[in-house]
């Protein structure tokens, strides 16, 4: 029985873009014979008529009623006591308290990283939670970025566990077997870099993970590594970048097609085929990311996550659950003898 | 007298695109009056009939005679030491003793820094030379963003003084009125960040700078800076990512145009115009970046520059002159009453 707690106020388009992609994804259990209940954290009187309408599923689905709403404007260090009665504060209470198995939200992404790492508290042996993104390649195979800025200053402990976490999560939820993981830096040679960095190498090099090495900026899209480790202020500031290359393409051949009635038809054409050529690239694509390294499973969603992403990421939180990621995790991070550990070399 | 040093073995298309750029720049200099005497630094014997050639400029060149190339492969930190009698040493030799008041080199990004901190020493006020980047916006004008990869730590100060030497340069060489400085950070607040960057912040803050605040990642593309500061590992990530737009983008349509004719006629027809619509992308266009910080005129090329990028540095490294760029930024660091002092806040 897969027990999952969604936010249903979290989003742009809450809660109709979250109720809709719960009804989906109850659907898409109940296809293939998964146990499940799916409870909306949010206003009940307006929750309770859109669950109750979806007459097939409305026996997976619950709401549990929640006064208050986290805003994108409030201070994530401080959500847990300045809004106790939110849909986020007590979507995940109901984590902690053991009555549900995973926590999706596609609200503030840092109320939702402080206030998992506040209730649920981190996985033994994981010194800091830490958020990926996938990005695109030209190899087809998204390649996962961590840390995108849960952790803006960080040690060579962490950025050695960000990659043990991005490798477990990239074979068991990815399908990699031995992911390839590179460690961002400013030059290929192991001299390069930060003290932090240069350590973090070390760490990994004794390590028997998969490690391919320092990579580049230049190679995130070459699709040379699976992982990616970064510490999060690079990460966020690469991530924010990446997410700004379609709208300033969109921009340039805006501005170029405004030159002439020639230029003008060519962007016309140009454009639609573009955008599916590109199609890999845009960002909303991969929904929501994982947030690593807490004691539950936990999705955060883009804010503007349409009912596909909500449903896709019911459904990869199920997956987290079944594979049992956080206890790899935790064994990894925490016996001596696995495979995993930087101590076996 | 405008007296420039050409490291004419330093690129990948050494000597030829070097003597190519100097010839022309020499053209362009005695069109417009400017007195001048372009050194190039090299094996004299491939160099002289290559110089003596240019009957109409031949008067403006001279040849130094050095044994020995600074290859790309070698350790930046030890070649002053190791390869004295290289055109890279040679060349920066005769800025040092007074003999020439610019040096350019299309060579080791890495020899070049280190090489000129070295035996130039740095402007009084500076702690840390700098090497910047231009970027392209969709406002059509360039940001220029430092540092992109001489400081991988960087302490507030450091950051300060990025701003100040890129303030001072984008003013002077490029014409733009109290430029506005943006601090690159993972959000708007100025609590955010690192300790360091919050700490330049206040530097920042407190100073008459033109400072717009922190901007993000996605904010580089938007044109709302003209000099973005951030420290050398986090730009020099972005450079490199940046860098990989392009060919990022020609891997993608090469694969969408194989999987069917059409595809392929659609991008044989669109990607010239591509090309054209995103030349301000390319970024070989922008030529040389000056190390700035140094006491001397140092300009550093890509290794495929082309004869018009050497032209191209060269002027730039008159006007730098011409412009008494340095002797600006000595004085923005060490005079208290400065205008682009923080201490007068």
């Amino acid at each position: 029985m897969f027990r999952i707690v969604l936010d249903a106020m979290g989003g742009d388009f809450a809660p109709s873009n979250e109720v809709a992609g719960a009804i989906e994804a109850s659907r898409t259990f109940r296809l293939h014979g998964v146990e499940h209940t799916i409870t909306l954290v949010g206003d009940a009187a307006t929750l309770e008529p859109l669950v109750a309408a979806a007459k097939d599923v409305s026996s997976f689905l619950e709401v549990e009623h929640a006064e208050d709403i986290v805003l994108m404007e409030d201070d994530p260090a401080t959500v847990v006591r300045a809004k106790p009665q939110s849909s986020l504060v007590r979507g995940l209470e109901r984590v902690r308290s053991g009555r549900a198995d995973a926590f999706i939200s596609a609200g503030n992404t840092g109320a939702v990283l402080s206030s998992a790492t506040l209730l649920l508290g981190r996985i033994h042996g994981v010194s800091r939670p830490t958020i990926g993104a996938f990005f695109p390649t030209v190899s087809g195979r998204p390649c996962l970025v961590l840390d995108v800025g849960a952790n803006a200053e960080v040690k060579p402990q962490f950025l050695y566990e960000f990659g043990v976490m991005g490798s477990i999560y990239a074979e068991l939820a990815g399908g990699i077997p031995k992911p390839r993981i590179g460690l961002l830096n400013i030059g290929e040679e192991e001299t390069k870099g930060t003290e932090t960095v240069r350590h973090a190498h070390e760490l990994y090099r004794k390590s028997s993970l998969n490690f391919i090495g320092n990579v580049e900026g230049r190679d995130i899209f070459r699709g040379i590594a699976d992982v990616i480790v970064c510490d999060g202020f690079v990460g966020n500031v690469v991530l924010k970048f990446a997410e700004s290359i379609m709208p300033m393409l969109k921009a340039v051949l805006r501005a170029y097609s405004q030159k002439s009635l020639l230029k003008k038809v060519m962007v016309g054409l140009l454009a639609p085929f573009l955008r599916r050529a590109l199609a890999d690239f845009d960002y909303q694509k991969y929904g929501g990311v994982p947030l690593l390294g807490v004691r539950g499973i936990v999705i955060i969603g883009h804010g503007k996550s349409s009912p596909l992403a909500i449903k896709n990421m019911i459904i990869r939180a199920w997956e987290m659950h079944r594979l049992r990621i956080n206890e790899r995790i935790e064994q990894a991070l925490t016996t001596p003898q696995s495979a995993l550990s930087p101590t076996t070399a």
